[in-house]
């Protein structure tokens, strides 16, 4: 597809934006995708996950080098804050998704954006995860996500970009609606 | 706390993990934590996300310096690929989680680990996303984590190892059982 500077908005190429729902919508099998995450212990709490290949569009997909993330947790917890902690990253996970949702989402209004940010905060108790009571849970009790959004709009139709992020968000629908997670270990 | 190399397994300071359990039995109210991501727009689905302080063991906690996630959408999904997704980083905090705590769990059994991994796997749809058909959700509709552990014990052992990681997991009890999230914005 063949597009121009001018039909760039927020750095998104809304052409090929809507080139790709007009794509899904004539084939809807390719809209199966599967993300992929390896994790391999290095030392402690620290451990290094690499993020590859996938599969979408109707073929394996691979990138051209390996994204690698880290996790840690800070020494208050026993590690050695090499890196975020895995709760930290969920959040992470939550607010860029919903942010690259918010641009696209823009781009196809017409929208302009200027600075947008968005504050994520996540209450934890752990007398669930440290087994001291059994009636905490593991995870978050809440969490918050507070946004910022400037851009040449009227602030009800800014404030509409947030509301339509988040409703096609797919790390907000996982994190408020929960997913079957099977685990299995093989042991060698 | 003075600890000495031998009381390290899996480079765990077990005195120390020990000592954090009794410490928050004593005062369960330094058990109550809040992490925080700030998630700022770059360009088109690419952001970066800046994780520094929390708040936990009852006071305000602020890292030497920030840790930087950037998120970005493949070229498939209109995105120039400069980072992972995030919907692979959700993947990635449920593996580092589950890794983390099957770490701390074997040093505390005082199993030597060998090499562990976790592969992670979400199926998705995007039709769901794409808002092609309002009866594909969103999220993933499956997630699958498949271990491989080694280490100084029966395979009974080593399997009980992330048993008890999932037990005990924060992200995996987010992931699984969801949470509320508020989502607020500003305009300005």
């Amino acid at each position: 597809m063949t597009t121009t500077q001018h039909q760039h908005t927020n750095g998104v190429d809304v052409p090929a934006l809507f080139g790709t729902i007009d794509a899904v919508r004539a084939a809807p099998e390719i809209a199966r995708f599967q993300f992929r995450a390896q994790t391999r212990w290095v030392d402690g709490t620290y451990n290094r996950t690499t993020i590859d290949t996938f599969h979408g569009a109707g073929a394996e997909q691979t990138r051209t080098e390996p994204f690698v993330v880290e996790a840690d947790h800070p020494v208050v917890l026993v590690g050695q804050d090499r890196a975020p902690t895995p709760a930290e990253h969920l959040l992470q996970a939550l607010g860029s998704c919903l942010m690259s949702g918010l641009a696209n989402i823009a781009a196809a209004r017409g929208i302009e954006l200027g600075e947008v940010t968005a504050r994520v905060e996540g209450d934890i108790d752990l007398l669930g995860i440290l087994g001291l009571d059994e009636s905490v849970r593991n995870g978050f009790e809440q969490v918050r996500v507070t946004f910022h959004v400037q851009g040449e709009a009227e602030a009800r139709e800014l404030a509409s970009l947030v509301e339509q992020a988040r409703r096609r968000s797919a790390v907000y629908d996982v994190v408020t609606r929960g997913v079957p997670v099977a685990v299995d270990v093989a042991t060698r």
